[in-house]
């Protein structure tokens, strides 16, 4: 089973791939068949499954983040599960947009995420500035 | 399906019940089948289920935390789940000890909590102090 370090380790490492604009660092940390569903409560259709739709949806998503950090510090489970309160920036339509998140991840034996659930309503999602 | 307002409130409420000692307010977050998975990966066993399992649960974790406060604010979702980051002190064997949780709750229709599961492993956990 993977330890709660290496689970909290490849989170650490999800956010610094985002500030990194990585997408393919953040994807390596998945395994083969992984699965993300962002946002949470979404149709079924909203869910990326396999290694190359994951590397597309993180090449895209590292840049239109601008800046993403944790809220809390990661927690780690007493299983193959981690989770972390986490926010980013985002430019989006003229505008600077802040976003609170919470993703939980399951990893495999080998410490590959196999699953990605991201926590965030309308709600949690605010303007806060003009986009320079 | 239950507002992203009226989640975030109930996992306020679920903070609160535990800063008031109330455990009976608490448990009538959920539903009557509602689950509990506190820690998430230890085994079946260890999952408490039903109103009357739920309420002699948490009139005992209560009595056994000192303070709970959120780390961040509460996360909603696209869908009938809301997620927080939070922590807690309590006193065990003599010290005080702190501990870091993600909470993710599911709701049914008519807003009641029917799972929960709480993200924290031991390395979550640490001796801050001596209990007075």
């Amino acid at each position: 089973m993977p330890s709660e370090q290496h689970m909290k380790a490849a989170l650490q490492a999800y956010i610094d791939g985002f500030n990194a604009r990585d997408g393919d660092a953040i994807a390596a940390l998945f395994a083969d068949d992984a699965t993300i569903e962002d946002p949470v409560g979404t149709d079924a259709s909203n869910i990326v499954q396999g290694k190359p739709a994951i590397i597309e949806f993180y090449r895209g998503a590292v840049h239109a983040v601008e800046e993403m950090k944790l809220s809390a510090p990661i927690r780690a489970s007493h299983g193959r599960a981690a989770a972390m309160a986490f926010e980013f920036t985002m430019h989006w339509d003229g505008n600077v947009v802040h976003t609170n998140v919470i993703d939980v991840m399951e990893f495999d034996e080998n410490g590959k995420i196999t699953s990605m659930r991201a926590y965030w309503g309308p709600s949690d999602s605010k303007v806060v500035g003009k986009a320079p």
